[in-house]
């Protein structure tokens, strides 16, 4: 893995319907912007998640730790960071930082850990083009 | 079908993650409701969708209708009573009231189409077992 | 209201946890999307649902309406147009067509009625302002 | 803090929307079962956090962690153990277990930190009621 890693951001705006009674966004929409990120860093590794699994393969979520540093509301513009923390034959593991995208203010910080699996659910080694870009 | 349809009742308490920023549940929401009180249908009639889909067979919604009458909050108990309101060798249609539990006020109501797809995602007809407790 | 009305646009990706174990979107996340194309219509026309909401007023949904074509997967590019198709002075309503972005084919079609509300949940007229651009 | 702490139990189905294209339990979605479980222990303990925020006050979550041993499907009966598991004048920790509640099986472990808000969104200590039951 590189000194420096690939990060890959993606913006998008908050959804109506993202926010909860609080008037922020529920605290499980932010677990969907890192997936957001996860997706966001595939594409621009030229490849897709959706190509991953038809080759037969899964990525199954094993841990997800996020921290809140201050809320965001419906229709704020955000922009989720994401790179390759960690990665190894079996298991890969994301960062995330969203910030406010106008100014730049951090919001939510988080981490993904994923192991591979095969069509029959057995804990398989990543096809090997998967691991050149990590 | 029989005249007087058999319905029925799920209930369930609001989640926080299902309100909004208007503090009221949102309105997408409630087709997810209208769902549990499909899969409560099922449930009653002694089988699940689950095992529908074990036998090779899909619905897939073709049009969903959700009229709104009067909000509800976070922590409402509220309960959907479902119906099969028509039933075809290929579609189903369900028709859903969605009251407060402790009021018995109605709240939203709607219905929901769907057609049976086989694993090719080609129009089937129904199992026949799915089709008698219409 | 104009013979040819405004039409807003908005594309993003399907995101995996707007799928369901059928592997296509869930019909419940259209509704979102539908949300989606009212957002950006108001951030064409230089306003913000948010700013509505901070003028004292709400935006009630009272029907919806959906009709589902053709499926569509995790990471399809969709776009979906939204317009306003009727506005009276309490109440509007938009209509919606959800294409793939990337081959023009029609997905999912539906329509959402709204009611204007002050502060107290009673029934209002549309601020002025709000109902220029209809 | 007493050695044995309640421990409320909340059992539910799982949703059909609640699952993704990999046809299991979309990792989200656990976070708002825990949500549910604290929802219940708020309920057993003869309160509600509805009351809380009509009091005046509000719960943030700071940090969410979870861990995932073994994938849900739809339909499958899962209860979901919530604990009080740190609490002081401003914070409140919770810890969660999900299991299926047929085999008791433990499938996703978790933990959320929360701090106390007042209307203002200014860090307060939790009104007295609220700190006996812990």
């Amino acid at each position: 893995m590189s000194e420096t890693p690939f990060v890959a951001e993606a913006t998008f705006h908050v959804r109506y319907a993202e926010t909860d009674a609080q008037q922020i966004v529920h605290h499980a929409s932010y677990i969907v912007y890192f997936e957001e990120g996860r997706s966001e860093y595939l594409r621009q590794q030229g490849t897709s998640y959706a190509d991953f699994e038809k080759s037969g393969f899964f990525l199954a979520v094993t841990d997800v730790t996020a921290k809140y540093i201050k809320a965001c509301r419906y229709d704020d513009k955000l922009t989720v960071r994401c790179h390759v923390s960690n990665a190894r034959s079996r298991t890969i593991e994301f960062k995330y930082e969203i910030i406010h995208a106008d100014t730049g203010e951090l919001r939510v910080t988080g981490l993904t850990k994923h192991i591979c699996l095969n069509r029959d659910g057995n804990i398989a080694r990543m096809p090997e083009e998967w691991t050149k870009w990590v």
